[in-house]
């Protein structure tokens, strides 16, 4: 500990500046290599950019900062092509909207947008490739948005707390809003326009009807006209009894004609601060939240009141399927299915269903939500979790692209092989116009955006595959280790390689073979598989994983809660790979696995491996020192340290506990360190980020 | 507003290295006076630091970072004298703590430390000479700490919220500590250091028993040992209820047994995770908090058990007075002195009581505390408050050593004239050794600590103050404006001006002539004469300014409240000042003012030349545009603004409340905006920021 410190205070300080994170993938330092450097310097001589707009202006300004950056050195713009000129324009005859073109010839580099968007998203396309010192010439690409709206769902409160944040508190200032304008929300809109994101919903689902009243609707308005020209659309959310809260009306009951009045005169007026708004978000009927079951409605009742209301202004409606019944379910995991099931085809056309990647919360590992593909006339769009809420929260490093790609490639079966969630969700299944997919942010007031370093690329990693999910979780891992780190290749291959891991590591160390929800009650922090007694038992940690004396996990087969025969029967057969064995079984201690091992062995194993692999991921990481500046290298190794001691917590805690069901020996060679179980069950976290604070 | 927005977006971005603040006053940019940094090159040529320390560490290590800096070149360190070294060492012949001195001859410039912290301080002057770009030939200077215990006192929770925070959340990251280091860390320890501040109080005076677990101690003592070589102490705030609360005892009376063992196990277990742990604040029976009179006890009583505690280790106990009695009192104003003047000589002599410097509570303006000078055996420091609660939050630029040397050089003629509050709580008017002073800290994880730029200015001036309180409020304007900003003269003298006059500026649109504690309720902000209905009277508005048909004010004369008794008699005449009327005496409305207005075209006056002052100082700022770099201006411009919205609300709705009294009109000229007074009343500033949000 003393060297540590020592270390610290020796690397300490306010150097000019210092690598904090701030700038995420947008550093734009010089290209290092020298050789490359010149080619590019060749190519790029000056840029012309005819005519005008409020987009074209920040795109400018990106451009001439990042050129600056990455090519030290001033690149005029000009207004004519000579040779050299990097030429960005719209050209209306393309006809997919946001989408762009980038040739090259000997004299000219072209970036066409189909429109000023398109232009914008070219011009960082181009960005990232000398970001990513690739080859300029010879370019032929083509590139367009394969969902329409992708949007960040902020949790934050208007206290600036955070639903399940863990990088400090809201970057919204509400208070000194609208005259004070932090220059953050500026960055926040490049960042998010680098990566395709054109839509952010300002606040928690778990709404507040404040949030629609004119003094907030004024510092909302500051916002969307700061984000416009970067193409971030503004959505917010809607408290469902918001017509009693601040209507003053008796009641919020979606039929009722004073409640419909009510919701298309405020709709009005929101447009009239923010005229390209683009909808509400809903959660109605689930966690305590009001909603139209309240007035015996149902789910379509109140999202087409709420849709009629935006419909005129061209807005849509998010509805989100999480929802709860106020009795306990058999499976929680058949929720959603039941409600919406047999609501498909009742919901108006602006209306789509934001369905969570699972069906139960955002786990280590789901399978895919059976809603995907059973709707055939409503439009469904992905709800991800960029936040680690149930993923070591901001001191775990777990790239997440790699979870989100195993959903998006899954097969719903709904139309014959081939059917998978991504086409379910773009809208190619089902040849619909709109499609939608939401990731709730993990950003928070933290110098360095997200708590975690390795956080960003989770932010990153969604908005690229919101873009295009048929990239790869390598690709995209290289690209943020690229743009963040360094291009050498090694210590890309090496940073690439910890990310692509960390994933299916900490799911062994956390939640193996299909076990999930036995974290810790409320923070959802650290384990807690003796998470027994909670005011609902579908939160509570056994009713998961059902371990007795005979075996473990939860059988929804046939001779179960049956909630495998909510998927299409050919995608069922998925589900026989053992990393989903406890979600779908409840299975015999003594068990045989592939391995050879019983599944006793196998879970502890499972544990055990997960906290040796991420050992090596902190070898990795710890051979990289010279390569990887201090400041940044300091930051993710005393997280790596503090996720290595969380992970032998998770092993040694739950090996623990789960024999005292299996009453089998921890085989040898197993470390589950020298504390009683009691110690893991007494461990408390008494303030721990991203739930509301109780008083 | 559209113009403002694309100024924004024109200015917005991530330049690669933006003024955000961060940096506080100890940048070190390079000295742009060409023959200035000539001067200071040729006298500057090696460093020679002799002996070792982990201060001397630090030492050399800020050093370096700082004449490479301000220098422009590495400055080596040498391990002898030679022309042009500057020369930094101990020499404990010099007798007081911490002082330091420092000359310099042809050859070489020599800052000698009593102790190695003398020497830290020594070094942080010297560098302050150059940040200044002062002359550095022939220095003869000898500096010692007036006040002993120079201490920050943080209101921060373990969820890290902040009680009457303005700056964003704690920049204590409760969660992620032990292991996880904030840099922010040491960049505290520096600024603190670098004015002298000594101490720090971690949390909350509210305090929580858990700080003082095992747990949390864990992470203390992380703090204290990254803290340490900067001289900077930690202290916690003792929650009195703690054995009850994680002791298991039954009770927490001070005269208990097992209460006082328990408190001596406690401490001793605390000192063996920070040996140098400096000891407790402690608010007990106020405002809820529990307390020594829970059991009929004495402060005295609680005070001693704790020091007997803290006695062995040289702890020490500071005991606020800020106390309530459960009754609503007839005079708030009276209560601390009445409790305390009659326990004067019955505390131990490791406590000190700390009073805040009115009697009220850190109001704009108000008389000094009348416990100062009343307590001839009891040793009592001073509490100022930094953060600005009562004036404008982070959004109002006052700069409060003003206000605060209004205060130390009050007299109190205790024993005779000259008796200040100074000498009070430095010691030397009744010859004590030990001495004190506490400022609660405006510190938050904003970019830029403090919320507003203007604001660091404040916790500068409070460490400077600590250190000298007889510095000039103008000398430390000057001194942190060309720190901060720049040395061009016509730049220095123009934010100089702004600052000296915020102050008046500010009591003159707030609380002119004595009025006082007519804010919103709960949240403090904004203006709320109306403040009638709240669970005590004592917190309501109309209990102070006690304005009726006949006229206004605090009658605290002998034919009122008597509080005025409570000084000296040659100290109340000080309060025949006009700038005191209303906090001493219930004047008629047609009261002949000085100026020969009445008192209510007197009241409407300053309200209005407060406003028209504070557009002066906004356009000041407004000329310097081309001078300060745009990130900082444009900051301070819309905070600028902002204050000027807020000075008119307080105009404008005080006059017009205050006129339902008065039955006057509004001396002609005198603007009072275009709503009627139910406007401002309905104003609601629902997450205000520094109150416990509720849910």
């Amino acid at each position: 500990m003393k060297h540590l410190l020592i270390a610290i205070l020796l690397l300490c300080c306010l150097p000019a500046f210092s690598e904090d994170g701030y700038r995420l993938w947008l550093r734009y330092d010089k290209v290092q290599d020298t050789k490359v450097l010149k080619a590019y310097k060749s190519k790029i001589k000056n840029v012309y950019v005819p005519g005008t707009s409020p987009t074209a202006e920040v795109l400018k300004k990106e451009l001439a900062l990042a050129l600056k950056g990455l090519l030290d050195k001033d690149i005029p713009f000009t207004d004519n092509i000579s040779s050299g000129t990097l030429v960005i324009q719209v050209n209306p005859l393309i006809s997919s909207p946001e989408s762009y073109e980038i040739s090259s010839n000997k004299n000219s580099i072209n970036i066409t947008g189909a429109d000023w968007p398109g232009a914008m998203y070219g011009m960082f396309h181009f960005l990232r490739l000398l970001q990513t010192n690739s080859g300029i010439t010879d370019l032929s690409v083509t590139s367009r948005p394969k969902i329409k709206a992708r949007i960040l769902n902020h949790w934050d409160n208007l206290d600036r707390t955070i639903e399940r944040g863990y990088a400090g508190f809201s970057i919204w200032d509400w208070h000194r809003l609208p005259e004070y304008i932090d220059p953050r929300y500026t960055d926040y809109a490049r960042a998010n326009a680098s990566i395709g994101i054109n839509g952010t919903v300002l606040t928690n689902v778990n709404a507040n009807a404040l949030m629609i009243t004119p003094m907030y609707l004024e510092k909302v308005k500051v916002l969307a006209d700061l984000f416009r020209p970067y193409n971030l659309k503004v959505y917010l959310t809607a408290r469902f009894s918001a017509p009693i809260e601040i209507g003053g009306l008796k009641t919020a009951d979606p039929l009722d004609p004073e409640v419909r009045q009510w919701w298309k005169t405020k709709v009005d007026e929101i447009y009239k601060y923010v005229p390209d708004f683009g909808g509400f978000v809903v959660k109605a009927n689930s966690e305590g939240q009001p909603g139209p079951q309240n007035y015996n409605r149902t789910h379509a009742d109140g999202a087409n009141m709420l849709a009629e209301a935006v419909a005129p202004h061209n807005g849509i409606v998010m509805w989100r399927a999480f929802v709860y019944d106020s009795n306990v379910p058999d499976d929680r995991a058949k929720q959603a299915y039941s409600e919406f099931k047999s609501l498909d085809g009742k919901f108006n056309s602006n209306v789509v269903i934001q369905v969570k990647n699972g069906p139960i919360d955002f786990q280590p590992r789901e399978p895919f939500h059976p809603l995907f593909g059973a709707t055939s006339s409503t439009p469904l769009m992905m709800e991800f979790q960029i936040t680690q809420e149930y993923l070591g929260q901001a001191t775990h490093l777990a790239f997440l692209p790699v979870m989100w790609k195993e959903c998006l490639q899954a097969d719903t079966y709904a139309k014959g092989k081939g059917s998978t969630v991504a086409k379910v969700i773009d809208g190619t299944l089902d040849n619909r116009q709109f499609s939608a997919i939401a990731g709730v942010a993990n950003i928070g007031n933290d110098r360095n955006w997200t708590g975690h370093l390795f956080a960003q690329s989770n932010w990153y990693g969604y908005g690229r595959l919101a873009w295009d999910h048929e990239l790869s979780s390598l690709d995209i891992a290289n690209e943020w280790a690229r743009m963040t780190f360094t291009n050498d290749n090694d210590v890309v291959e090496d940073i690439s390689w910890m990310m692509i891991t960390s994933h299916e590591t900490l799911v062994k160390y956390m939640t193996p073979l299909g076990l999930h929800h036995i974290m810790g009650a409320n923070h959802h922090f650290g384990p807690g598989p003796w998470v027994a007694k909670m005011s609902r038992s579908d939160w509570t940690s056994t009713y998961y994983h059902k371990a007795d004396s005979l075996g473990i996990g939860f059988d929804r087969t046939a001779s179960g809660s049956k909630a495998i025969e909510q998927y299409f029967p050919d995608a069922q057969k998925q589900f026989n790979d053992e990393k989903f064995l406890l979600w779908f079984n409840h299975v015999s201690w003594d068990y045989k696995m592939k391995s050879g091992q019983t599944l006793w062995e196998e879970i502890c194993t499972h544990y055990a491996t997960g906290v040796e692999e991420l050992k090596g991921i902190q070898k990795t990481w710890s051979a990289l020192s010279s390569r990887i500046d201090s400041d940044r290298f300091r930051h993710v190794t005393m997280l790596l340290e503090r996720q290595r001691n969380e992970a032998e917590l998770w092993r040694n805690s739950c090996i623990l506990y789960f024999q005292t069901f299996s009453k089998r020996p921890v085989p040898k060679d197993i470390d589950t360190g020298n504390k009683p179980l009691e110690y893991y069950i007494n461990i408390q976290y008494p303030y721990a980020p991203g739930i509301r604070p109780r008083w």
